[in-house]
């Protein structure tokens, strides 16, 4: 991909599922020197659901391997692990870096694990020192890496406190197809809790429409 | 307005706020029978935000009044007090009638008080024989009246468990001017958290764009 590349990035992403697979592959087409973290990279060679990311010659390290050389990390863990793993790899390895955050807890029967502060609230909470943004948990992982797949534009969002973390993780929204008129800063990181309590909306939505291959659009006043 | 109206209905709006007088003279203008519920029907007349509700010919009873003889009961109150008014006016009163509920329940601090549970989950459990209809709390006051004000369409929430609450509601929707191709069915009741959960995305957004005249549509995958 790298339609729109700012900056060629070191970029490790936590998280084997749906999310960091797509993601990985995504990145990886570009500029961008790409890894995955594992809790079981030893499992990785023989995994078939890692096929395509051993085809786009991902590396699939340890959660602390993969953080050590990045510029930006990608949490694309279950939302109600991060904390533990993120705490395991251990804030001075997180120090300084760029956090792209897309997780969203889910609890067992299905509601969100974080309804008084957002995940990312408590990511940046217990991470000071790390610049986390949260983007990108508003839709599916398929759209995440293929916006040019609905019939219109769409918008993503992006909560952080950190401008110039921001502008990267932009830059890599850029990179999986994203123009920059599709993004909307929405502030702080305390707006991250918008976008994940929209979830739920999404799931109704995604049973509604019959899939979750769809986005959202602001459609904003004709006058003003 | 009367734009797509399906037929000609009694509408009595608990509620005199924004929301509340905006919906009201929306209606007003077309085939429908519309009165207003308030606490203080007696201030009426002299309360200057309710000029234009005088203008239009909508008179303010008080509560149980104004759902005496309604068909369509709207819920335009603040969602911290619409269970306990509606208490007051009591179950008997509220048997059988489609309920439009259009509140969010925010406590002081800007955060949402029905967390584990919507509201409009709880109006229907406390009122079994009611047909709660959660719809418009996605969309400004403002908005809700004029969906034309937008730059191109937008998408409307539906979430309850009676079909035919639901189309004399998806009625009254088309008759403010949403056309039906701009109406979701999310499906039950259980699914008006969603709706009420992305007020904290809304007000994201607002706060980021500089207005609460903006809508969302969504946007489906090109394929399928």
């Amino acid at each position: 991909m790298g339609r729109h590349s700012v900056e060629a990035m070191k970029i490790g992403i936590l998280g084997t599922g749906h999310v960091g697979r797509a993601l990985a592959i995504g990145w990886a087409g570009g500029s961008h020197d790409v890894v995955l973290g594992s809790r079981r990279p030893e499992d990785a060679a023989s995994r078939a659901e890692l096929a395509t990311v051993r085809e786009a010659g991902v590396p699939v390290l340890d959660p602390y391997s993969a953080v050590a050389g990045a510029d930006v990390v990608v949490n694309a863990t279950p939302g109600t692990v991060s904390v533990p793993l993120l705490t395991e790899i251990g804030a001075p390895a997180l120090a300084g870096k760029a956090l792209l955050d897309v997780a969203v807890g889910f609890r067992e029967d299905g509601t969100l694990s974080h309804l008084e502060e957002s995940l990312g609230e408590e990511i940046q909470r217990t991470f000071p020192d790390t610049k986390v943004v949260k983007t990108l948990c508003t839709i599916d992982a398929q759209l995440m890496v293929a916006p040019e797949s609905l019939r219109g534009p769409s918008t993503v969002f992006l909560s952080g406190d950190d401008a110039d973390a921001k502008r990267r993780v932009g830059g890599l929204l850029n990179d999986l197809g994203w123009p920059p008129d599709s993004l909307l800063d929405l502030g702080g990181i305390p707006t991250a809790r918008g976008q994940e309590h929209y979830s739920l909306l999404f799931m109704g939505i995604a049973d509604a429409i019959g899939s979750y291959g769809f986005g959202i659009q602001v459609v904003p006043p004709s006058r003003g």
